[in-house]
């Protein structure tokens, strides 16, 4: 998911209670069949395999996008889903993926370096091999120093806000406890059409902010100069390290250095010598390779076309975003949510479900960049919500359900303010009381494309989910990979949602919606 | 430290109680002097910069384990330090360092790799690419599928051991609880003279010895195959990986051929590959320098010489080893250990101390491939464990401190069975209460270097540290770098030393002996 905080709930001044108005119909056949087939046949793994390990990174538009995006169409083409499409959303820009990394400090002594270059930046022409410029800048006055010293050279920015490595006394991996869950499931109501708090609003995200506006001008100035490689600290610590938002991949995007995303070890190995005033020479070969030739973004849609004379024609769509960072396999973020919703759809097809309603899988490209593939598929289909401007589709939409949040098992679900699908959500997670879901939450969650759905008035849910080691260990990092999944988790996720695609389908009444947002200039 | 368990005790019929028969002395002026110096003007986090971000990986008779020593030397004599030394303890092979480290897949996609050469392995002869051949094999007969196969190949085993990668729950750094230091200083004696259990008492332990000696056959197989490149799994997770002992450093050791050990996310994604029947395409370049000029190993000896007429030929000695492992930079295992002996040496020096008995700090090498550098230096100086023949010098060794248990904070000391020395130590700790050192148990550690000490009845000690990510994160893996040093815990630990070898050279008696040891065959 896109780096954003995401449980935001912003308190309402009064107490909330869910008030069932009638009880919600549980078939309790299918979920028997549901759990046989999702619990014991379980294909998940097998899923988020082909997804990771098969197809490597899925940054957006890169070639292992593509080919995860055509291994999907083909499977669900083989599972006998309807109309298989890999659909433009609208522009992206350019692809780009690494060819070759390499680079290792030489004086005073060689050890390679775990880095990656950072995404959208040009490689180094060949070996490139200097000693590093400790460049002392917290702004762009301060860079004066270093007019004409930095032509090929490597360099590496000293500033204040880096900090030597700490101990943490916390296990990287975690589950929700019971007391935590209680606290979501009476938590107060989202104020209506509240946002999460602006970035600005957190002093460190202000700071960032300032920091990485400065980064940029100095990172031009660098450009300028002609420096060959530039090094920059990568959170994360014992060999992970997380990736940050890369260079501009806009066609027209100007030119940039070659510029590596050095893991914490590395870096401030490299950075202590430095400062000690220790010569440190290194060498590097980067390749990396761009893609234009279409700068369209695509997502993959597939249906189990529905059958209801009269419901036919609304839709159940569920999904998850398919794209991912490069220096990973993308396996909690998202291979996961992309194979439970894809496992969804199996489960159901194979257990012979002819649904009312349509149900629709998409799975999304471009969210890392901003959402992009659901908001545009959202705006081409459904409504504008600069305007809302609606389609007659939006109201044909009952409901979208979309998984983001890693590896770790469904425990229940994001309401997202609307108080009239908890008590439905409650009723459908009774049959998953014994594998841990049960929770319904009033509030919100952000950073991932339920929001899309929900800008335009259309009922979008995230499924709250176990953290696991995903902030800790995988979110953008360089080990986000197939060894971070759990079968288990992700088995029970599968089953869990094909349940609530099930009773979404067959409901005889669409999903409870809330008052219609108000235009939104910023489209979101 | 050397792995082999650390902390074992084997339990005595009858429980055990520390018998003061005189208070022990404790010199609170001279504590206050030391206390202030080790936690006020601490140097400790200088030296260990020194040992690892400067002089780099010190594998023994290595050029970085030579450079490291020559520092050590220069420190000492600038410290006004005495007969300061390289000597040597006898030959110990050749010398290997790594010059060039890269190695990435090229098919299904570009992923680099992260891992090592193993330590004493040759290189690739340049730039090699090939398919990675999985080998099957539990055993030599099961290799005789390949035969002719293999040649300038890339190959990976395959076998029953290896296992996907589990979740931990539990926090990687650690401090020993309150509860967990009283079972300690509870614990009972251990029978005298009892080793460690045999290793392969331990069913995995066996189970892997055995693996180990098919392995090296298996090995020797595919260098008559002449495979360009073997990949062996490391241990280990999130980017860090622990090296495991490398080929012979015999000066006449047979030829091997490269090999890799892979940190686990890279070696399961390509094992997971390959066992779908993916083709998997690597490149690779390793280089590595062997050093045999001089196959004599070397430990790092100074003094602060005796002031006493009487007492001066006595000796107290304190010391850790030098030498590390090749893929981290050995902060941990052991320039903790190192930096915190050459601390307190540095700290008696300082507040002007002029001892009765003489102090002689070692850094041992070599410790990692058995203690060598210590045995050596015990056999040449003191006596051999074999015969128990003893020198007339073995007397005067009144007591040897080591330190090599990470970068933990001495929380107390293992009196290894001697029970006339806790109650001693007990009150030479009393000053340090407060700093959370108490903890005297009549337990046993292995491991390290006191035990070379211990075999030919000389008083040897290694203190209880808290174990931090030392087995988790830390001992033998790539992830051993500064970062992981604690300047709190070091300059603590210090500073207790520095108190413990005052005490014991201006103690009126030496130190409690236990009974000799009987003659050992196996030395040790």
């Amino acid at each position: 998911m896109k780096m954003i905080k995401r449980f935001t709930t912003t308190i309402f001044a009064i107490g909330f209670c869910f008030t069932a108005l009638a009880q919600e119909a549980v078939d309790m056949a299918a979920v028997q069949k549901i759990r046989k087939e999702g619990l014991e046949n379980s294909k998940v793994m097998d899923l988020a395999f082909q997804m990771t390990d098969v197809a490597g990174p899925r940054l957006s538009n890169s070639p292992g996008l593509k080919r995860a995006q055509e291994w999907a169409m083909k499977q669900f083409n083989e599972w006998g889903l309807k109309n298989v499409q890999l659909e433009a959303w609208g522009t992206f820009g350019k692809g780009w993926q690494v060819d070759k990394y390499y680079a290792a400090t030489t004086t005073p002594y060689y050890r390679p370096i775990i880095a990656s270059p950072k995404a959208w930046t040009p490689g180094t022409n060949g070996v490139i091999k200097s000693e590093i410029v400790l460049i002392k800048a917290d702004s762009l006055p301060q860079m004066d120093q270093y007019k004409g010293k930095l032509a090929g050279k490597i360099v590496m920015f000293d500033n204040s806000s880096i900090r030597m490595l700490e101990n943490s006394y916390k296990a990287d991996v975690k589950r929700y406890t019971e007391e935590e869950l209680d606290k979501m499931a009476k938590a107060q109501a989202p104020t209506p059409g509240a946002q999460a708090p602006a970035r600005a609003a957190n002093p460190a995200m202000a700071a960032m902010m300032k920091m990485r506006a400065a980064r940029m001008e100095m990172t031009k100035r660098i450009q300028e100069e002609k420096a060959g490689l530039i090094l920059t600290y990568a959170r994360g610590s014992y060999g992970t390290f997380f990736t940050s938002n890369g260079a501009s991949y806009a066609l027209d995007a100007p030119a940039v250095s070659p510029e590596l995303e050095v893991s914490s070890e590395d870096f401030l190995r490299i950075l202590r010598l430095l400062r000690a005033g220790q010569k440190v020479e290194m060498e590097a070969e980067i390749k990396t390779s761009f893609y234009d030739q279409d700068p369209k973004g695509y997502n993959v849609i597939a249906e189990i076309p529905g059958t209801d004379k009269k419901l036919k024609d609304e839709v159940v769509m569920l999904g998850g975003h398919y794209d991912s960072w490069h220096a990973g396999t993308g396996a909690t973020d998202n291979a996961a949510g992309s194979a439970v919703m894809m496992e969804a759809m199996r489960i159901l097809k194979t257990i012979g479900f002819k649904p009312k309603r349509t149900i629709r899988i998409a799975l999304w490209s471009s969210e890392e960049q901003g959402l992009h593939g659901s908001r545009g598929y959202v705006a081409k289909h459904f409504g504008d919500p600069k305007t809302m401007q609606l389609t007659a589709d939006q109201k044909k939409v009952t409901a979208y359900y979309n998984l983001d949040n890693g590896t770790g098992a469904i425990r229940g679900i994001y309401a997202q303010g609307n108080a009239g699908v908890a008590p439905i959500f409650q009723e459908w997670l009774k049959p998953f009381n014994d594998i841990e879901a049960k929770t319904v939450t009033i509030g919100n969650t952000g950073g991932t494309d339920h929001l899309a759905f929900h800008a335009v008035g259309i009922p979008g849910f995230q499924f709250i989910q176990d953290p696991m080691d995903y902030d800790t260990r995988t979110h953008h990092s360089n080990m986000d990979t197939y060894d971070r999944l759990v079968a288990q988790d992700l088995q029970r996720s599968a089953t869990i949602v094909a349940a609530f695609v099930y009773h979404t389908s067959e409901r005889a009444a669409p999903m409870p919606r809330v008052e219609l947002p108000k235009p939104n200039p910023a489209g979101r």
